[in-house]
């Protein structure tokens, strides 16, 4: 499971980060998932290897702007580029009327099903790779985090089982062992009861806009990755300068370590936080607020910076050349 | 008064070119319009010395996502900006209605008012710089190109009038040369009633998506510079391979040759003709098309071109270095 970030500034784009835009890829390397579409983020895809044909969903974590408004342009290029396979997206409600009204506004005819689930009554999105739950979060407005977590885990086909009920070796095992359910003699067979999986499954929790970290407390059991906002550092938000709903690195930081998760990864940084070190403000601020409070692993969000989590739970920095 | 190229790709962004969007300068450098808005035009006035404190008012030529999906994420941006001066807004009356509900739907209060203008119902805008006119053109959707004259070229004060008049000589002399009416003993004296101009205007006709630019003949009179779609070549439209709604190379070229305007630029390029010429479709058979048809001066836009048509009505291409 990779990440791939497209966007990491907070509220307006940077010369160097774009609004928010995440893509978690699967390890076969053809399906990924686009958590948050801040304007823009088609044309950062067109600086990967990301295809919008490999695209099997999209998350939004809130209504504001920096997180969705890029989404209408991406779904009308998506048309354009001929998709056909209907586009689940599951979002707070007031996105899906959005979107179809910007649709309909602009009179784009999409050629493929657009399917929407409302965060606000998600119980479990899931497909044969990825299990998908949401978890509500404290912001100006309704925002969740999603938690990303590995349907099967390295499967391999329970023979002894399949032999006890005399289940014949042939095509059938092929399905149940491709995660796909079958019937035998008139019987349903689901594909997970013949199942045995050779590790835990990897999970990578992903927040929206957030100022209260400890709700994502269950969400963070038995998962590897914390990817969190970490708008401000303690001192501006102190002094007033920050807008309210938001993290501190500090906060986010003390949270990871309390909750003992191995990886963090910050992200959705306020533009105030330049590149380069020396400013009156610099995103080495957040970098060292973060530093002294959290042990695990850590990392600072760039636009394009790809991360991979393998199958030992170890979280890796891709550099371009692996790519 | 410059144009400087944002967007110049048909339909959906490519790697070195964006959606529609047109920045159109004043002399004095301050101030600046913007015609169509498509996504991310936003992220590329950050790569110019442009400003949205000094954007003093938007055009939007048609519905199409290409020409309007950007204006949400830069309206909000030039709030975060902390503008504060309203911003005019001439754009088709689905617009107005979009925009509001868009800013509604994402929570986004802006600290400066929108000002929206129908183009249904546009008789002229103008302020002391421009007098804008809309013409109706023909696509798949309403569609208006605008043209843009300079209200007031190198104007001196008629110092005979005025003393003829016995309009006394001070401050009330300072503001009719400024433009600005006045009130002198009851009486209101229009600024351009006491101004005598030493040129004639210049005038840039800017069309939105159409496929009849026979339509616009009667904005080319006394226009120096067309900026017209071209979207596609002669064959590929003949072979049908083509959207509808659009022009090819070869209309628009022979059109501004017989209507004899000085200066045609062709933009709003198909993503099939690419940048490097040998390949199966390059955008020199763009230029090849035109070329052969048309004996003015000629101009295939990309982004970040910028152009100067200056007082002795000349459009001079400027390099980087003179920005």
């Amino acid at each position: 499971m990779d990440l791939l970030f497209l966007g990491t500034s907070s509220g307006t784009p940077t010369r160097t980060r774009n609004v928010s835009g995440l893509a978690l890829l699967e390890d076969t390397g053809k399906g990924w998932y686009l958590i948050d579409c801040g304007e823009a983020t088609q044309h950062q895809i067109l600086r990967t290897p990301l295809t919008l044909h490999g695209l099997r969903a999209i998350f939004i974590t809130h209504v504001h702007g920096d997180h969705c408004y890029g989404l209408p342009g991406l779904l009308a290029s998506a048309g354009m580029a001929r998709r056909l396979e209907p586009l689940e997206i599951v979002a707070p409600a007031a996105i899906e009327s959005w979107v179809r009204a910007t649709l309909q506004m602009s009179q784009s005819h999409l050629p493929y099903e657009l399917v929407f689930h409302a965060t606000e009554s998600l119980n479990n999105w899931r497909n044969q790779q990825v299990s998908v739950k949401a978890t509500t979060l404290s912001h100006r407005v309704p925002s969740w985090g999603y938690s990303f977590t590995e349907t099967r885990p390295d499967p391999r086909l329970n023979t002894e089982k399949l032999d006890l009920e005399a289940i014949p070796r042939g095509p059938l095992w092929g399905e149940l062992m491709r995660g796909n359910d079958a019937i035998f003699e008139g019987r349903s067979l689901r594909s997970e009861d013949y199942l045995l999986f050779t590790r835990s499954p990897r999970r990578i929790v992903i927040a929206g806009d957030n100022d209260d970290p400890e709700l994502l407390r269950n969400a963070c059991t038995n998962a590897q990755v914390l990817v969190h906002e970490a708008t401000y550092t303690q001192p501006i938000a102190e002094a007033g300068k920050a807008d309210f709903g938001h993290s501190t690195a500090a906060q986010v930081a003390t949270f990871a370590e309390d909750v003992g998760i191995a990886n963090l990864i910050l992200t959705h940084f306020s533009a105030r936080y330049q590149p380069v070190s020396g400013r009156a403000l610099s995103i080495d601020d957040i970098r060292a607020e973060a530093t002294a409070r959290y042990n695990g692993k850590l990392f600072l969000a760039e636009d394009f910076m790809q991360l991979t989590l393998d199958k030992r739970a170890e979280l890796l920095l891709r550099t371009e050349a692996e790519r």
